[in-house]
């Protein structure tokens, strides 16, 4: 049971378009346990077409070609895929009453590619087009299922979505139920945390491990097959728990939908608290991370940008003198920061950030030096001292996930 | 002359990523006038990865290899590519020398893993990585020639428009020098810059022009050829100026590194001016977005995220019974926040968000709907209100960036 997925248009080719289909469809196949090992490309072009049906037939025995059933000259992937068939394109009534509506709706000619729209190989099942005129098709043959589907995405998910998945869930012979869950990782990177799992990676066949590195955090997704999803989540678990075992330090929450402010936003709700932020380098970020998160002006009401001397002092209150004797990059700057910031703001938690973001130093230290300061109410403010690789970007990036993290720790303690 | 990509990745496959890598390529090899009529995508597996080098060599005599040069198990293209030619692999004293310098940074081991993103195949020339450790390869076998790239846009980008296209170009046999000039417009659609543009593209050959839609901006990159530099800059500067007389009032600036943000730092320190800004819905990614741009500390001193009512009172000093009286969304709202905060960080222009992110409504407005304000010294300050569309984030950052037209604009009058 293996898939091939042949997206077909000369604007791939040409980097006009990005082949986003391709990976709509991929992650359907992955989510219905249908395994892929390639893909391919190939331009409006009918032999080179037949070339890729043909490597597809090779190794895979369920073909999705995308694209090229439009009205235009350069459309043929239905044509080309029925002439490989030796099969007829027959009309669809519905379809092509709905393509004679247009048609006159528009004022315009019924032109033979226009017409072809409304065509499908013979024998196929009809995928209907919720949005536009061209149908798709789920033609069976031999020992191979192909696929035909419009290339425009708005027509295509849809497409997919209603007519092709529950094709494909049954063609899949899913007896079984397959469970998926995603742990994010903050602080380690993929290669350690490959390390750190290396035995498990090493021997998994069911559940899977599969590691994925983005803006500087690591997920992992443990997926598990079951006759029942409680059966399912019964192999998920013990992994689940060798995982966190060995890197729960570093984890910080579930799911594909999920990130460091998400969670930190959830955790304040759950505690009822406000925060704000006082920022240096990081010059804003933190906060408006934090302002990405729908609902999150209930627990966030404003915070500082204090890139100099001069703003720490006036906008926060803090004493020049003791700024300029301490030096910005210091324990007492972020210190002070934090906590006459969350005075300030009459909050209950507060994250400083204030640093060397590079590329040059300050105050003799070397770019990725970074002090992250945390106030709570009622307690002493800490600062921490971090030494972060990368351009000056990733420095302030990485200061601000690392505050997120600090408060969340924080939060939960 | 014809170019293959490879993009290899078991999470193209599986659908976690898409490939813009391969559309971004595609685009180069266009603009180069390399024909490319296939593309594949195959897993991290070594004999699939192997029957896909050996396919594109049937067919291709450019293969690119994009991703797996990274430091985990699954990450095999180098050495597959390099036991396919019978080359050893060995290593790149730079890039060893980077890498046990971020190594010792992280304090953590090196690994084996990590050791091979410092090696290339043995013969090749080093494509350097100015992002990322990996280093990539251009190498020359018989008839063949192979290129290795990394994975991660942000480390792949730079080596193909730094390191690879001045090799393609030379080995596409462009005698001729080929010079490029980059438009970036804000405020138009791609569409849109495209049927105004429209019989200049469909009547291009040289210069050439190719546009690109990211993140809210259009570039447009027009490329002349010539016998000389300045041939090609002579056949270049007619289409510049056609392309400004119909959407001038939209470009910003000049160049493949450029960004609002970057432009209207260069305008701040021309005019040795300071700016500051009051965020309420875009909460500091203005501000953020600033400290992007290395030396804006002379420029940028601070400033403030109001989220609230009440902390726009507080840290602005803005009457609380006024703010309640005109509403948030407001043009009073705006320029309050703008002037005062102008004032409070002693800035000679000043900027200020405030509006509806959305997915809820607020004070009756629909989300999108945002007014910036615009305060200079010695100037009465300006409010304009915008509808944008797209969600919460879509929203946010259009706003910034309208934010830094607004300012730019201000500067250059």
């Amino acid at each position: 049971m293996q898939a091939e997925i042949i997206a077909v248009g000369t604007e791939i080719l040409m980097g006009q378009i990005t082949n986003t289909n391709g990976a709509y469809m991929a992650k359907q196949l992955t989510a219905l346990g249908i395994d892929s090992y390639h893909q391919q490309v190939v331009g409006d072009n009918g032999p080179r077409l037949e070339e890729a049906i043909k490597l597809a037939e090779s190794r895979s025995n369920l073909v999705i070609l995308i694209g090229g059933l439009g009205p235009t000259p350069d459309d043929l992937t239905k044509q080309t895929l029925a002439a490989h068939l030796n099969r007829k394109l027959v009309e669809d009534p519905d379809a092509m009453a709905k393509l004679q509506a247009r048609v006159k709706q528009q004022q315009r000619p019924m032109t033979p590619n226009n017409q072809l729209q409304a065509m499908y190989p013979e024998g196929a099942d009809i995928l209907v087009n919720r949005v536009g005129l061209a149908v798709g098709a789920w033609i069976v043959n031999g020992q191979h299922t192909y696929v035909l589907l419009p290339g425009p995405p708005k027509e295509f998910v849809p497409m997919v979505d209603h007519e092709l998945l529950p094709r494909l869930a049954k063609w899949s012979g899913h007896a079984e139920v397959m469970v998926s869950r995603v742990l994010r990782f903050f602080g380690i990177g993929e290669s350690q945390l490959v390390t750190d799992l290396d035995d498990l990676i090493a021997n998994q066949t069911d559940p899977t491990i599969a590691t994925y590195i983005k803006d500087h955090e690591v997920t992992v997704r443990v997926t598990a097959s079951g006759a029942t999803e409680k059966d399912a989540d019964a192999k998920l678990e013990p992994m689940v728990g060798a995982i966190m075992d060995r890197d729960g330090q570093y984890f910080y929450g579930y799911g594909d939908d999920n990130s460091l402010a998400k969670e930190l936003v959830k955790t304040l709700a759950a505690n009822d608290m406000q925060i704000t932020a006082a920022e240096s380098l990081t010059a804003g970020a933190f906060q408006a991370a934090l302002g990405d998160v729908p609902g999150v002006s209930t627990y966030f009401k404003g915070g500082f940008v204090t890139y100099s001397l001069a703003t720490k002092a006036a906008f926060l209150a803090i004493d020049a003198r003791e700024l300029a004797a301490h030096g910005v990059v210091s324990a007492f700057t972020a210190k002070a920061m934090a906590e006459h910031a969350r005075r300030k703001a009459a909050a209950d938690i507060s994250v400083s950030f204030t640093g060397v973001a590079g590329p040059d130093t300050l105050e003799g230290q070397p770019a990725g030096t970074v002090w992250i300061g945390l106030a709570r109410r009622g307690q002493l403010p800490e600062a921490h001292v971090y030494h972060f690789p990368g351009g000056r970007n990733d420095v302030r990036q990485r200061a601000v996930m690392t505050g997120m993290m600090l408060a969340l720790r924080a939060l939960q303690a």
